[in-house]
């Protein structure tokens, strides 16, 4: 039995103790629809924080602002605009992103320094400061714990993403239980190394910043930072946290299984949430699992898995239905690690990997199974599958969700 | 005054003295039609040879061969087969190789070790040997200076190509001239570091082994190895060069003022060939010439320039003549290189770099200009433009050929 119970449709931030969210339309997007572009999330009480954020080297005002919330001790809530990325904007996107913090903390009386700011959405235009001051103090007066506006927060922080993503789970404690939910938003950018993306997830547990901190990080490297849908990375990646220890129980730094058990909730939460970032894609029309097994090195089957998982005549063949084997060896061989051509195999799954779906070999030590090509070609034509890489060459693995490339994807992006 | 002469509408390899080609049908690709599928490079005398290949860690047996040729003294000539790449086929596919490169050689009284070995096509099929054994012996047989055969060598090599790709060159010296010729094929799977693609560059003059691998390595530097495409590498990449010495004339290493016209000649070339092969990439609709200058190093400046020139919204957004420069910073920025953002600069310059065509600013150290907006708009419609990117960090710079990415390379590429 699983150390925690997935929650039912759940409505997002709200499901946790302690924690109210708005979502409100100020329309930052001047279009004059009814769009929802303007999330608040806040705790009654103090927060623990933790955070990880893009590597990109000229991020968003908003993610330098955040990186120093994050180093204080506690934090109120998190602050978050659609539709305008206010990167690239100079020292006006700063000032802009500084207000916005301010407002946002003000109107729940809490201290600037103790919000997070986000924005996402397009590169180099300043934002409608004036309309996100006034949409501020909107979302501040709708907070509430309904599940509404649970709802309307997940929905206001989207993009080009076609559906909220949400994630809950609980953990039943002696004491009573923890809850854990996240929000996010992906859809274009997405590519490892902390995708254009955000994700909210709260709890109410208590626990320190630094164990916080590990399971964050450790979490996003095997979720968010594994998925790839175009390789490009954006300005504004984040994912935030906030512990409020409502729930009354604490994650103690000896306390094993606890540990075990909300880490594995985490990280439960945000592969979830990665996944839903994946299947949502700009325009794709599959979902691609890339399982590099048999490394020399972790980082060896990463760079195997995204020279497959990036590649864009792999990508459309995928697109085609082809089980092209060719190309998904020749990405492998430019990937910059070396293996034995004879050594190698290949085999497709279908998803999800269970005893009904038995790997498909294509070829294992030099030996190829064009017989099976029909078999292949069924597996590909489904939405989503599995290609198994395994390099015998050591023991380490790596796991890359990937979507193919569609002529959509490249008509939805050519224009602004 | 350049120190050499263009030759115009040149035939291919039968422009310089001493060597002869042909390209017939052998129906490598099954289809029945009458393509040209194999080409035969041939001199009367030995050569020189210099090459370098693919950086892909399972080459094409035909790449593994084809670097032992160049690794001895001489070489007699080049046999090339289309429609299948010989790639991914183990030890069978050496075999065949083999007996490709035997029966070219012994067709003309060469010893085997004297031929390169070529094959550009489908990965992971055995190559039709019969045919090719037949289609050599009559290769060989139509062997002749004659400019027909010139350019059906230059066809005979093509794959996805839309159109041969052809230049040729001749330097006046005093004792009379030498010339330079070479022919290549490209379109798909083309990327920096060895593109999917082959060229063949022959020349009359004289000169040692190891100065012709010094100019042959600087040329693809700045040639073959500065285009990308579609970011793809290929098994099979390799640009061979013969210089046989019927010209008479004797580069010799003193001879400052010979080489540096034979080297530009040579660049030229080879900057031509690399110009035609990103032009008449799979369904591209535009050029684009990106030059990253005031980088600390040059290495840095082909990060920023890879990373912008690979970008799928940078490509899209190129396809949509849309002039977005916030996706060209998003890509600089996760390329691994630091800069400041207050001190770059990003102009829009249309095509050719002339007076006329100034440079036009949309951000200089941190001042943007949406005013010219219709006029960066202007330039970006055409078929050919560049973008000029200062760090102004450092002296070193880099110059990328790329394409845009359009609906119908996925659309060209998804299927068989």
């Amino acid at each position: 039995m699983s150390a925690f119970e997935i929650i039912n449709k759940p409505a997002g931030i709200v499901e946790v103790k302690g924690f109210r969210a708005s979502g409100v339309h100020c329309d930052v997007r001047n279009k004059g629809d009814n769009r929802l572009d303007l999330a608040m999330i806040v705790s009654e009480t103090p927060c623990t924080p933790a955070a990880v954020f893009t590597t990109n080297v000229n991020p968003s005002s908003t993610v330098s602002i955040s990186r120093e919330v994050a180093r204080c001790g506690y934090a109120r809530g998190i602050i978050v605009n659609s539709g305008n990325a206010n990167a690239w904007t100079g020292s006006s996107g700063w000032k802009d992103a500084r207000a916005m913090q301010r407002a946002a903390a003000l109107s729940v009386g809490a201290k600037p320094d103790d919000f997070f700011v986000c924005s996402t959405g397009r590169i180099g235009q300043r934002l409608p400061i004036k309309k996100i001051i006034s949409g501020i103090e909107n979302a501040s007066h709708c907070l509430s714990k309904s599940s509404t506006n649970g709802r309307n927060a997940s929905k206001a922080i989207l993009t080009t993403d076609t559906r909220p993503k949400v994630c809950a789970v609980r953990i039943p404690t002696r004491g009573g239980s923890i809850t854990i939910s996240g929000i996010a938003k992906g859809a274009g950018m997405i590519q490892p190394d902390m995708a254009t993306m955000l994700a909210f997830i709260v709890t109410d547990a208590a626990i320190s910043k630094l164990l916080l901190k590990k399971i964050l990080t450790q979490a996003v490297d095997v979720s968010f930072n594994a998925i790839t849908i175009d390789g490009d990375r954006s300005t504004n990646d984040s994912v935030i946290t906030l512990a409020n220890a409502a729930s009354g129980i604490t994650i103690k730094p000896g306390d094993k299984k606890l540990i075990e058990a909300f880490t594995s909730a985490f990280q439960y939460v945000c592969s979830q949430l990665a996944d839903k970032i994946v299947s949502d894609g700009e325009r794709i029309t599959k979902v691609v699992e890339i399982i590099i097994s048999g490394a020399k090195s972790r980082s060896d089957a990463d760079k195997v898995a995204r020279a497959i998982g990036n590649s864009l005549l792999v990508k459309t063949s995928w697109y085609g239905n082809d089980p092209n084997w060719g190309r998904i060896m020749d990405a492998a061989g430019y990937a910059g690690v070396r293996f034995t051509e004879n050594n190698i195999s290949l085999h497709y799954r279908s998803y999800p990997a269970n005893s009904g779906n038995k790997p498909i070999p294509v070829i294992t030590k030099g030996r190829k199974f064009d017989k099976y090509k029909p078999r292949w070609r069924a597996i590909v034509k489904n939405r989503r599958f599995s290609v198994l890489f395994n390099l015998n060459e050591g023991k380490a693995s790596f796991r890359l969700l990937s979507t193919d490339l569609t002529e959509g994807y490249v008509n939805y992006n050519k224009s602004e």
